[in-house]
């Protein structure tokens, strides 16, 4: 995932927008991409907007992974490592039902 | 990133979670997961938030990341190779200027 | 308020809309129109967002607003009953402080 | 409508909330709001969620149409106005059908 990380804040640096990139103004982006790519199931279930919509669909889940990735890099938190730590508190939370 | 993938489909397949987990439910829930993200950030600036509740906006991102995996792997997608080109896309959408 | 829900119902059903509005669909449309209205305010402060964009901004209220009136007639809610007995309950939740 | 925003009004100013109301946290508050209605329906389709959660899904609703509420307050919007102004629009945009 680094080189991904290096490919996104390269694009960004060579476009001179760090500058806006604040935590608060990524963390909306996120939001924003989520809908647009919701949007895409609107008035639809899934196999209609997969059948309809399956590229639109793939490029709003990069975008959402993008700003995301960027939301990381800048506050410094390893994304993998965090949904480890989290599943294992999920795992507390969610145990599994024995039979 | 695979290792990642597997562990969160053995989560959910060990609670039984599978039949829920449609596309048209996990957008909902990459949407649910991206405004819980964005409540830190209510009525705060970055600073602010980022100081005050950094471990609640670590798990928040990884809820967003975990539901946009499930989204990728239940609809097949491989979510780097899809950043690489909607970046692609974004560069003629962006030219970088020369000065 | 009962004006602008019959203009807007009628509106739906001369359009042949209302077998697609169901209450999930709503919801949903509530929260992209939500997003649509926050892109405004992606990348800039209130002062930035309100100068270049009010004529969006109030674009999007307006869609947030239809939206909720069809939920609400819907499942056949009175909006403003609503919100006088959230208010109560947020009056014992959060009482003023006195000095 | 003047009855309800003349109480949320003084609801937000006998808490001395008004200096944390900017355009911006209120956009953020009406997508939170929306996602926290949006919620009822994750994982449900609309007859099970209305079944099972009718009394929170009208009271995020109330909670979504305060902040719209006071958004449009803060902005000297006249939400009824816009409604019809964007009905109009809507209207040019999609025809009704002739048969």
């Amino acid at each position: 995932m680094n080189d991904i990380i290096q490919k996104i804040i390269k694009f960004r640096d060579e476009r001179g927008w760090a500058p806006y990139h604040n935590e608060k103004d990524l963390a909306i982006s996120i939001s924003l991409e989520a809908n647009e790519l919701l949007e895409n199931f609107q008035w639809r279930n899934s196999e209609e907007a997969v059948a309809e919509s399956i590229q639109n669909i793939k490029e709003e889940m990069a975008d959402v992974f993008i700003y995301l990735l960027q939301l990381a890099e800048k506050m410094n938190v390893d994304l993998e490592e965090e949904v480890f730590k989290k599943m294992e508190k999920n795992a507390l939370k969610y145990p599994i039902k024995k039979e």
